[in-house]
């Protein structure tokens, strides 16, 4: 298995962190999204979509999107439940994050690195704000009864959550209004294999 | 089971689409989104989320993201793959949609209809028809050579997509310039049980 990867991306994280907890070994192939990596014909032939993660299979066959590329890992491990109703609240989780959760917690804080602080993106940072906290909130709501997203183990749907949630606070979001997030994390933290998120290479407002 | 739904939303369209396709009986209950009716203490102890759909069991248990209500009513059903890398491709498409294409694709058809078409929104109306056709050009570019989005018969990938892209034109889209994905909604279309989306009760810009 080859790994497509950059390693300041949440999405990425989350396949390597998985990855990591199962134990499975991959090539890894970084891509500097930065530099169009991801828009060469050589990258599109792997992702149409010009995007990382991208998982290339023994044979060939490629994989995009990270909480698919997780769904396909976790078949038959103890991170995807088999009871029937519990998978789909994994995926509601999951589905939850690429809707809710990333668009605003992972996109307030690539902007605060990369982007230039215009007035526009200032007002539209507020909203972002605003929305992580009510993600930040839905999950604290979660945690403060249950110890994971769904029954009473780590699933993919943790997974796909911890990434960037553990480097919110990057993108000017402040972890102590939510101590159960917080015990999560630490709970996601202690898992045999855990690899956390890279450090953020650059000083905010210097990418 | 007990759906709870408004009848202008594509999210809730592919589930009772879905549902009619299956010739699955259920109660439906409507919600009216814009009367905050999903925010009322008895709607959020059916999705702590705030949104429709959202799926009630006859034992009472509930299940809220569009895509995920999909995903636990097919499996089993011919509209979900056995094969793992075709059910991972089927998810792959699915959290597609829920991150590139419905938040351009259907955020620029609410914006149409029900908000006011301020300076603001009106660029940002401008990035999303942009993203929005990169969304459609990447569907484009996978029905020129195939029938469906995985394998060789229809998959909820396929029903997650069509709510939102059979409406499409209604948010300032054309589907002219994407011929093979109007060859891909008729088919979608000529499915035994389909319904389509309900037409916008309003005209635009008087919602």
């Amino acid at each position: 298995m080859t790994l497509y990867d950059c390693l300041e991306s949440g999405n990425g994280h989350k396949v390597r962190l998985f990855l990591s907890l199962l134990n499975r070994d991959f090539d890894l192939v970084l891509v500097d999204i930065h530099k169009g990596e991801t828009h060469t014909p050589e990258f599109l032939a792997i992702n149409p979509n010009g995007k990382i993660p991208a998982l290339k299979l023994g044979d060939g066959r490629t994989l995009s999107e990270s909480n698919a590329i997780l769904f396909y890992l976790a078949e038959g491990t103890d991170y995807f439940p088999s009871d029937p109703f519990k998978r789909a609240q994994v995926m509601s989780w999951m589905f939850w994050e690429q809707y809710q959760h990333e668009p605003t917690l992972a996109v307030a804080r690539f902007w605060c690195h990369h982007m230039e602080m215009t007035p526009e993106r200032k007002a539209l940072l507020a909203e972002k704000r605003a929305k992580g906290n009510d993600a930040l909130a839905l999950m604290e709501k979660n945690f403060i009864h249950a110890d994971w997203c769904v029954g009473d183990d780590p699933t993919i749907a943790d997974i796909s959550l911890y990434s960037y949630t553990s480097v919110c606070e990057e993108g000017g979001f402040d972890l102590k209004a939510y101590p159960a997030v917080r015990r999560w994390l630490d709970r996601v933290a202690a898992l045999p294999g855990f690899i956390p998120m890279e450090p953020w290479p650059m000083e905010p407002g210097t990418g």
